[in-house]
């Protein structure tokens, strides 16, 4: 199977585990609505292709791994979008989660989901055997406290923002994990990994800056123009746009450099390649010459 | 050491552990208010006196089992407190979590709480060795859905309420847990140990339901009448105040006559009956003759 039905035939066995009976019948349609039909599970995408260029040593433990990460994105995704953050009011093309749902599902929606990933990864992670453990403490420092995107989003409440610590956080955690998960699930190393997707996680950072002061909201299916309207740290109010796009070119020439000699490197440089230009292209940025 | 101190030390380990840099100092400071001091650590100290009765096999597990479930209470108790359920103005005598630190960070703790009790109960319950993943799995059941306390909680937002799950999900389900893992890292079998937790559980609902009915907002630290205000379904309006006494002593009793034969049941019996007291006391119900 592609990644793309391996991820959606997982998350389909997640959603059938998670809203059994007797789970609340609103819940469980809330719990769909979250995670299908889903985004571009870039994410997921990312950990199975580093699996598979390592050498997808665990796969049952890399497909867990890569849809525990979908489910913490989704979970920060509907949290982020309740009032007393952005406010959202569609995501995906739809309506945000809470404005379908009501904000005490939403709320309760994300808490669950975050409970999920981390329950599934355990149940169905197995043969990941002694890498299971790691697997488990990744995904978990790349959601929670000190470093993950709990804290990034933290840092948004803070008078005083370390910038590094907030980007690093609140978009590279979920990369990060993504490529050092993969890494070891697949027999690789997590260390080096994981800066491949910190590149990658501050290059989907700045594409989304980009996006939020260039962008069109029919288009991207959610609104625009929010970093800005809520005073938030944007490489674009940093750096200007064309300094922004200058950096996101560069962000993508270095996560193609960062990736480790590794049985698959071909195949993987291709999907790299094919992801750094969708996210070029998806905020109209051309690449490098 | 005694259980409570037990508890506390771990959960300072934790604490410390949570909050080391680079965590943005509010949210550092959010998750000490969040934890401690901590509340009257019911449902940790029955899990230690069950895995103390049924032999004690893994402290370490039990400790850290311990540990991580009050960490899901308290993320329960600051969500539940947020504008969009109760919208509690006080917790523990002390202005609620979102009255403190505002709403932003009151949900973001609750989700990092969420994560790290999984977390920590991977990182440190090693020693419960082959029961582990079942402690994991438990705690995890306690809280997501279909039948934890999210799943509890989104009862209330059905239009038709399964009253029975409703409340064995929103109560029963994390008391459930504490006896079940409780058993489980001590050496016990989990399913016969749950009915205690459950009726516990169940007799801890209907107690707060006659607080919540009988009781002053001074002395619980927390407001009172919100259920009848909020239509929500409660033991006293269901059975009136006398009703909901009995009922509470019969659960009582049913709790003392379902602990299963172990090493270290008359502690155990001991401890519980001295629990009991204190939650006929604390809605002012006289104990059976």
């Amino acid at each position: 199977m592609e990644a793309e039905q391996l991820i959606e035939h997982e998350l389909r066995r997640i959603l059938d585990f998670a809203t059994q009976a007797p789970c609340p019948p609103r819940l469980a349609a809330a719990y769909r609505y979250a995670i299908l039909p889903g985004g571009s599970w870039i994410r997921p995408r990312l950990t199975l292709a580093v699996a598979q260029a390592c050498g997808n040593q665990a796969p049952g433990a890399a497909l867990a791994y890569a849809a525990a990460l979908e489910l913490m994105h989704c979970a920060s995704l509907i949290h982020d979008d309740l009032p007393c953050f952005d406010n959202a009011k569609t995501r995906r093309g739809r309506p945000a989660l809470h404005r379908e749902f009501g904000e005490p599902l939403a709320l309760l929606t994300g808490d669950g989901l975050i409970v999920l990933a981390l329950q599934w990864l355990s149940l169905e992670g197995r043969d990941g055997g002694g890498v299971l453990p790691a697997l488990h403490n990744q995904l978990a420092c790349a959601v929670g406290a000190p470093a993950g995107i709990v804290a990034g989003q933290s840092w948004e409440e803070e008078s005083e923002i370390d910038l590094r610590a907030y980007h690093e956080a609140k978009t590279g955690a979920l990369f990060s994990a993504a490529t050092a998960g993969g890494a070891l699930a697949g027999g690789g190393e997590a260390q080096a990994w994981g800066r491949l997707g910190a590149r990658l996680g501050e290059a989907y950072q700045v594409a989304d800056d980009l996006r939020d002061a260039l962008g069109d909201s029919d288009e991207l299916g959610k609104p625009v123009g929010v970093d800005q309207a809520l005073g938030r740290p944007s490489a674009v109010l940093q750096l200007g746009v064309e300094g922004a796009a200058q950096r996101l070119r560069d962000l993508v020439a270095e996560a193609l450099a960062s990736i480790p000699p590794c049985p698959g490197r071909p195949a993987l440089l291709a999907t790299i390649e094919a992801q750094a230009k969708a996210i070029l292209a998806g905020c109209k940025v051309r690449a490098a010459a």
